[in-house]
């Protein structure tokens, strides 16, 4: 690859042109990336419902008008249906292809729901010198189906799922402060160092994701995690719904910063 | 009236026996007051993706299911059709009628609203000592349709109108930094100091409301307006829309405080 995939046109044309499937994690960065579910019309109301009634878990950045695929505000010059670099399709809830593009898939009746995602406050934390341990592990970060409901809207419910980042005790506050600023990625934590409170018994074995190693003088902290909406979308069994694959984001020309309140 | 009307419940109950059909402002110091806008379902997406994209004049607070009257996350006990103190109610974008209840005009397939109000933040600014000029004259703040378009969604688009309260030269960064904690309820200015940045060409003839005296080292501030969505509504001309009735709020059981960020 000759492009350093600074910019998200330059990895947008790198992935329509067939040269780029990786994962997206570190590129372009500055630039929010987003977590993608695309679902027929008639479920739209109720899932952007969903999402306002749950914003930790499914913070909106944007949502495509029916059957357009211009992100307008989030990527203008983007086409949601090849700028990715993977996909996966459901039916009734199963899956049932992860082509490379949506072209042969797209129709007049999807709308598309880009969601943030926390590879921002992740940033956000590594710049205040706090440390992420599933980045220093190479590993994917450990995800958990906790005990606590999500708000349920119209034909969407399911359980709140989160991750968790082991964080050293005197820097959990500083923590805190700064993921409050990214309210679109996440935000604040929503729980701080007991994992039987979310329902979760074992932190060694993740729901999805991998282990993290927690060292003496760190505390768990769990963030809401953007799994949920899939989770919670798929579990309705759509006819259609259209997802990116795990790690291979669609990256969006917001810049993190500007998505920081405050 | 015997009752103090300090808690929500009281209000609802006295307004359901026709003993109450005031202002709300002042009433039930602590909960959070909405704007009502109730849509048909078939306009609900376009409406919340409107809201969505323009979350400074459109703060949702809550939608309420289509057909259900009951404001199960911002007032459970309350019955939206009864407990507000005015309607108004719109066809093709005309005033019809004022009625004091809703119950002959409820339908299964309207979706209700309910949208931040500024008399949170406004009371924020109070407690910080911060001046309210139009609440010290007692009229009606001053607001304008500016030159600055909302970000359209589906049928809906139209200008952003804001209020303006003239606040000293030394607290104005107070004055930011309390209301960018209450995002749910129009947040930050979106202007200080520059009315013609916003196309107003004299702060002494509002769109709607009353002029107040801007006094000598004072600073006009701008906050987004909850009118800005009932105004675009309306522009749209749905077949039927209701709103309340100016001033005339819904009032929930939402606390103030816990809407506050950080």
């Amino acid at each position: 690859m000759g492009s350093r995939l600074d910019h998200p046109s330059e990895l947008w044309q790198a992935i329509r042109e067939g040269k780029f499937r990786g994962t997206t994690a570190g590129l372009c960065p500055g630039y929010a990336q987003a977590n993608l579910v695309i679902l027929p019309k008639e479920l739209a109301f109720d899932f952007l419902l969903f999402c306002q009634r749950n914003p930790k878990p499914c913070p909106v950045l944007d949502v495509i008008e029916p059957g357009s695929f211009r992100p307008k505000l989030a990527a203008p010059e983007a086409d949601i249906r090849t700028d990715t670099p993977g996909y996966r399709v459901y039916r009734d809830g199963r899956l049932v292809d992860q082509p490379d593009s949506l072209l042969s898939y797209w129709r007049d009746d999807l709308v598309t729901f880009l969601l943030g995602c926390s590879f921002t406050f992740e940033r956000a934390l590594m710049e205040n010198d706090i440390p992420i341990r599933h980045i220093e592990e190479k590993v994917t970060v450990p995800m958990y189906i906790t005990s606590r409901e999500c708000v349920p809207a119209g034909v969407f419910h399911g359980p709140l799922v989160v991750t968790m980042r082991p964080i050293p005790r005197e820097k959990v506050v500083r923590a805190v402060q700064v993921t409050s600023r990214f309210p679109a990625v996440h935000g604040a934590p929503v729980q701080v160092g007991d994992p039987a409170s979310l329902g979760i018994q074992d932190l060694g074995k993740p729901s999805f994701g991998d282990p993290v190693t927690v060292k003496p003088g760190e505390v768990p902290v769990f963030w809401a995690c953007g799994v949920t909406p899939q989770a919670v979308a798929m579990h309705a069994q759509p006819a259609l719904m259209i997802t990116h694959a795990p790690g291979q984001m669609f990256v969006t020309t917001l810049k993190d910063e500007h998505l920081g309140v405050l």
